[in-house]
């Protein structure tokens, strides 16, 4: 909260400084309402009490978002950027195209596991955005190109379009969200590799 | 509708007619919503329409349903029956264990399927209702036996749990909702059973 005071006095000719005002400001709030969010449960969070924990004023904040929701989704927008380049990094890795696909899968179906513990409740709200059409647009691109590598390698099966085994493995890998352990999310995993081996 | 009107002048006292004419009525409106969502989406159906298209008085229509959403959440109660008893059916069928567990999955994939042409308003509609988790709970429960069963004729890897390896099946076999054709279901059934395949 220190850090975001001090730079409010920066002056404001510095269009750098100012960005990067802005990036702390909005950094806090989003941290500060998702651990709000996930302390005390969606109902109970207010843009007074985000206003109040972030350390800054309820009229800057409404500057930068007119409600709860709108802050929750700006959220869900960088954790699912931050998903993409997680997942981006594994794919451009070192290794076959087996093993960078393998990769790929048991790092997202621990991502499903993790969302999972958001709760039915924001998880419903966050996910009826139009953002999140785009990210698994996005995930299902990447997967497809991903496979189709591996099916030109001899890896993956051939009988079945590169498209249709993305979406077989999303939603397959989905399962993990309602897993225990770490162990379980990676039996899934083998399984669902098991299903894009070629036949016979 | 005419059925319904004549059913209407059978004398009262008949307990077992009158149960006839309310479940003839109560079938009508079912029938009659979900035909006018199909036709015309969800905002556009009223109740005043659906009493008028079901051929029954406005009042009537509220001593059965207090809302449209209760006609259809109703509906799709009685489409879950309807699954639930399509899919036992096969798992009662004749034939190995095997044969009958890949008929249940093929059915369940195409109920999938079919279920995603309600369109996604009217899913996220029926979708957050509590008889969905507990047609969810039951339809796990009745795969895992069938899997449990599957693995002790080995036809089932038993290096997973039947438990997982449902979750597993019941999700990859909802990416036949965004499959185009029977054809492209039938391969998405084929990638799943291949998941579950005892290994080496």
């Amino acid at each position: 909260m220190t850090a975001i005071r001090m730079l409010v006095c920066v002056p404001k000719l510095w269009n750098e400084t100012i960005e990067e005002h802005r990036r702390a400001v909005r950094d806090a709030v989003l941290g500060t309402t998702a651990a709000l969010v996930g302390e005390l449960g969606l109902r109970a969070v207010t843009m007074s009490r985000i206003a109040e924990e972030s350390g800054i004023g309820r009229a800057t904040l409404y500057k930068y978002f007119p409600d709860v929701e709108s802050i929750l989704t700006a959220w869900h927008e960088e954790q699912i950027a931050g998903h993409l380049r997680e997942l981006g990094a594994l794919r451009d890795g070192s290794g076959d195209p087996g093993e960078r696909l393998a990769a790929v899968l048991e790092a997202y179906a621990f991502i499903q596991q993790r969302r999972h513990g958001h709760g039915a409740e924001l998880g419903a709200l966050l996910h009826r955005g139009e953002h999140v059409a785009g990210a698994e647009r996005h995930l299902h691109h990447f997967l497809r190109e991903l496979l189709a590598e591996g099916a030109r390698a001899g890896d993956i099966r051939d009988d079945v379009s590169p498209d249709e085994l993305a979406g077989y493995c999303l939603h397959a890998l989905a399962a993990a969200g309602a897993l225990p352990s770490k162990a379980a999310v990676r039996r899934l995993v083998a399984v669902t590799r098991a299903g894009l081996r070629p036949e016979g």
